[in-house]
């Protein structure tokens, strides 16, 4: 490891300029007039993975090209497989950002640019990574395959199928995915949890047209009515979902679990600070913590109805819509809970009013062992590049390509982010901190060496 | 008579143009852009009243103009005063509409346009059988009052203090008003009740901003399952409102008035059918008419929080809107009601978000008794203009210048609706019978007569 870790640091002012020349394509996935910048991104990745000694495919989809790398020389030895993506949010709002964000500038120890940590700079981290190996060692200590993607930002719409095509070629023993965050600087952290989803629109027709609501009201079942009642029946005073059977699977806390997120140096006060809120709010007995990263939600995530414009107008809406997501925890299965709302919710709503639920999408939750020999290995890899322990965290957000790759691939997924949570992914002043990004690279190198 | 008849019937095709002209003018008074076309369709009402004879003010106001007209040359007569507005609700959802909402179309037998039942078509009858009395015999019955606001569809609040302070110019024995519906087709109808109105928007605040529903979901309440919970439960599963105080102050229908509804010809399947619902529904132990005409209501007028397009996006929206609204029945106070609203709102409203209620206006219910000479007069007009007698119907919508003429005034007011139930006010495709806009007319011209 010691000519491996020599060749890191002899690499920092180096790495940092190939990570700015990275950093300055704006491969925004999600602007078709930036299609070019997003093909000059996948070749920069393509380029750069070939120069260090892969086998490199630049991978045509409908949308934006698939980067395959990948090092097998190492027969007989476990297989990495990491995924990550080259393609950045838009830049939106751009006068907000200090410096432009596609001239990558280096201020208080962070390199400010859009993708610095929303992927690119981690990625990159990977990149460098395996390169030191190759120039030190001239070989990996095990098989590394690299599967970098243009279509995250906008849903990675043409990665799972290209996932079910080559699942042969992308078998991997473990999978490494840097697109997440510390707990907080100098907290490195796994993390090892994700929620579920299942998101539906919820549509409920009244009368054929809008009707007034004085002439009429009172004499015809109101859809906007009918739908606030149906949803409020769906949780209860206590943040509860009503829905029989809801909480059947949900995989109760473990003592050591409730512990493990107390533990963790989480400010309330700051956070409920952050989101602008008088008061934190969710399910009864549980921490924010946990109710984030471990408890199943309902959530209202769009409604429509009737007039809602400036003024009033005096209108029985003949249709009202909501859009409707429930993040699920281990072990919930997406499909039975689709069908328990879609029965609760048929059973709630009069026979006086249509009812349509249209099924939107899915995935399942996730939550990778700890105790797991992968595990064990990022643990020792964090341990070894940050000078302490990593702990343990979840997320309560849904990343589909991990419940994919964990269906397809059958391999453990290890979740470590060297970003830091205020570090304005999506926004405008996003940032890496450079002590994290060069520890993220000793701490991959380490990785490999652990995980053989 | 017979003269007036005559050049009714002679003008028949002029009129509807004259009337295509008038509801051309796009005059919503709720759009701040539509300013300017408000105010044409007040100098077009002006200028028509001045055409046949009448002295004519456009009278300024903070909103849009009102428009007062008389003709005082039957010193002695008694003195009518016809009051309707020149305004028009917004002309949403536009896509719904059959042909273009201010291109006046004729199709089977209708004039479609918005407006055209409410209001404009109905104030057009009067200006022309006041045209067809001055012209066949250069005067009137009796002496007319003009008072054409445009600002009803935003709750006449200008109005009001015009009447108070004319009430000595605006003096009548009598009021004439055109703004409700016939009982169906061939069943002409005296409107002798009317429901008031509160009207509010509700603003739930959550976070400053949306948020991501996985990231944060379950930790902070989210407004758009808050303000359903809080609109849920403001009505029960019988269709009671649950205000406490609601239905103190509310008359209780006499047996007397009961049997006239029910003996109306009112058909309950034709009505579910033409409203496009499998079931009516409405509050239990009162029928259709009862519950459109003399019960009290809460309504939900609109619904907007998140994301609303199409597909899906995980969002936890910062803020929810909703536009509601109660239909008031004698002897309920506006006032008290919405005070009631408010409170139980608030009531209902958790600490973790912020709520904001926001009155938008409000109108006292009314009840006209059906022996009143006035009342009488106006029987007899209806009977010759279409060939047999009215009955009397309430609506259950609210007229708010019916209660401050009322209190104002003194007099009686006399609500002749020449609208069909079904011709869409408020909603797309909004249109007037032309029959009944060619008997109003007649209607309307004896009724000059009947009234002297």
């Amino acid at each position: 490891m010691d000519s491996v870790l020599k060749a890191i640091a002899a690499d920092r002012a180096a790495a940092l300029e190939e990570l700015k020349a990275f950093l300055r394509i704006p491969s925004v996935s999600g602007d078709p007039a930036r299609r070019g910048e997003v093909r000059r991104a996948a070749t920069w990745v393509a380029e750069y993975l070939g120069r260090i000694g892969c086998r490199v495919e630049v991978v045509e989809t409908p949308g934006h090209p698939i980067v395959y790398g990948e090092w097998t020389g190492a027969p007989g030895r476990p297989t990495l497989l990491m995924y990550g993506h080259y393609d950045v949010q838009p830049e939106d709002p751009v006068h907000e950002w200090t410096s432009p964000p596609f001239e990558p500038t280096i201020r208080d120890g962070a390199i400010y640019a859009r993708g610095a940590a929303d992927d690119k700079g981690q990625v990159f981290v990977h990149l460098k990574a395996a390169a030191a190996w190759l120039k030190a060692e001239g070989r990996l200590p095990l098989n590394l395959k690299f599967l970098i993607e243009g279509e995250e930002e906008v849903g990675s719409v043409n990665l799972e199928p290209f996932v079910v095509e080559r699942a042969e070629r992308l078998k991997a023993d473990a999978v490494v995915i840097s697109d997440t965050a510390m707990l907080a600087k100098g907290a490195p952290a796994l993390c090892v949890g994700l929620r579920g989803i299942v998101y539906c629109q919820v549509d409920v027709q009244g009368p054929a047209t809008d009707l007034h609501s004085g002439t009429f009201g009172g004499s015809v079942a109101n859809p906007a009515t009918v739908l606030c009642r149906i949803l409020a029946r769906l949780t209860d005073e206590r943040g509860r979902v009503t829905i029989p059977g809801f909480y059947d699977e949900v995989r109760p806390l473990t003592a050591a679990e409730r512990e493990a997120f107390a533990a963790l140096p989480f400010d309330e006060k700051a956070y409920r600070e952050a989101l602008g809120v008088s008061a934190l709010d969710g399910e009864a007995g549980f921490t924010t913590l946990e109710r984030r990263w471990a408890r199943p939600t309902f959530e209202v995530n769009g409604l429509l109805a009737g007039f809602t414009g400036v003024g009033s107008k005096t209108v029985l809406p003949a249709r009202a819509m909501a859009k409707v997501s429930m993040r699920l925890v281990p072990d919930q299965d997406p499909e039975k809970i689709i069908e328990a709302f879609e029965a609760t919710v048929r059973r709630l709503c009069p026979p006086s009013v249509t009812l349509r639920i249209t099924r939107m999408h899915g995935s399942r939750p996730w939550l990778m062992p700890t105790d797991h020999p992968a595990t064990q290995a990022a643990v020792r890899a964090l341990t070894r590049g940050f000078g302490r322990p990593p702990v343990f965290i979840r997320s309560g957000g849904s990343i589909p390509i991990v419940t994919a790759l964990t269906e397809r691939l059958a391999a453990p997924i290890l979740l470590i982010g060297f970003g830091l949570p205020d570090e304005n992914a999506h926004a405008p002043d996003e940032r890496l901190d450079l002590d994290n990004f060069h520890r993220g690279i000793e701490t991959i190198a380490h990785l490999y060496a652990e995980l053989t």
